[in-house]
């Protein structure tokens, strides 16, 4: 009986050995399982992060045909030329970028005229507010007129970015590609 | 007494499996403890990455009051007029771009003048170092002169980027906003 | 015998609850290291993203001995002023930047001259194709022309971009750093 009980005992003792092993195990099991769902999130997290980075940039020439202008009322200028439209957010049938996201762009232009003793230049639009001017009176007998400027933008998405031509300025170009719009979004938000 | 010892040994012979089987649990567990431990890190990492990679971009036009300058020395210019300041990097009341963190940046400034028969245009500083300088002199009788440029720079922490104004040169800005600074983070080194 | 029964079923119904935690937590496990594995490829694809996310962007300027030109035809403009050069794709020894990854760029430059009535200015190259003008006519008698242009690229790995400088044109570059030529990566395609 003695030894019975005995091996009775061990068999017991071996038993909570087994049920301490079991519940260290699920112990851990359990832990990394909440550890794992952490780290799913936080991947997930990434993940989104990537997916919402959209890749936008573009950089359009005005046109093959000439001189643009001059007209009696600020016009939108439709860049024609596609050089690059990442993302297809630059829409040649309106001159109009359209913001796929909202976020922070940068939109740079170089406006170019040959037209002698008349101005040209153009003006930033982001929606309905002009956001800047630049400006030349080609005061020149011969010769030619540039001007560039370039902005940092935050739009909301759909938001729309143009460029007009002032009232009875001119600009030019040809296939030489002399007068071009081009902007990236630099991140979102 | 047979049945006995054989239910014994059946008993040892559950008892083996079961310790073989807590054996090889506990070893998929430890093994997946140093998995998850591994990819936690490399979250961490890409976590890190993420959020060393702050959002820092602004444009500014220099002022709503016109002529700026001339003056018997160079001064920095107060770009007063914030279109954006992501990241509030560029500080108005100093006309200065103080690096948030190590990295690669891109700066780049359109200046515009109205005063004939004057030089115009400005200097690009990194901390107390000329990085460029871009002038014209205005020697129209009538018109305006407009220059830009644009500068890749690899800053350290706190670095000073800002804009001088030569010596007796002269800008204009007025609400139309033709005198532009602008600047953004490319990426964090 | 009864007890001895009874302790039996007892002994048999632990062990059958040992295999039943057993098999629950070898389930766990198992669901465990498939999840864990499925983490270990995002960690990875997202690791790998950062990785083919280079960092490239330079700001060279043209020379500090003075003008740059005219001669008999078109140039390549070695630009041998590094002002920044990350990811070493700008060559100074060519004049000309080599995509080391697929991708979108921006490229914008700036060039100057204090020549008088002479063309001023340069033509950006994508390979062979000329893909924008810009230049000026200096016909001041006294005075500057400064001209920028800036454009967004789709480039393959490999492909070159270069500034060359028009036939009997001139540009001018000294210490003060007024030709400047930059670019950077956008994002990786």
């Amino acid at each position: 009986m003695k030894q019975d009980v005995g091996r009775d005992d061990s068999k017991i003792s071996v038993m909570t050995d087994v049920w301490a092993e079991l519940k260290e195990l699920r112990d851990m099991v359990t832990q990394q399982k909440i550890d794992l769902s952490i780290s799913k999130n936080k991947i997930e997290k990434l993940e989104k992060e990537r997916t919402e980075n959209p890749k936008v940039a573009f950089s359009v020439g005005l046109s093959n045909a000439g001189t643009v202008g001059p007209i009696p009322a600020d016009m939108t200028l439709r860049f024609s030329k596609v050089l690059s439209n990442v993302g297809q957010a630059y829409h040649t049938d309106r001159g109009v970028f359209l913001a796929p996201v909202r976020g922070v762009y940068y939109f740079r232009f170089t406006a170019f005229s040959n037209t002698a003793n008349r101005g040209m230049g153009a003006i930033l639009y982001h929606n309905s507010k002009k956001v800047g001017w630049i400006t030349n009176h080609n005061n020149h007998d011969v010769g030619y007129a540039t001007v560039s400027n370039g902005f940092v933008l935050e739009l909301e998405q759909g938001d729309a970015v143009y460029l007009a031509l002032p009232t009875n300025f001119v600009l030019y170009d040809d296939p030489t590609t002399r007068s071009v719009f081009s902007g990236f979004l630099i991140f979102p938000q």
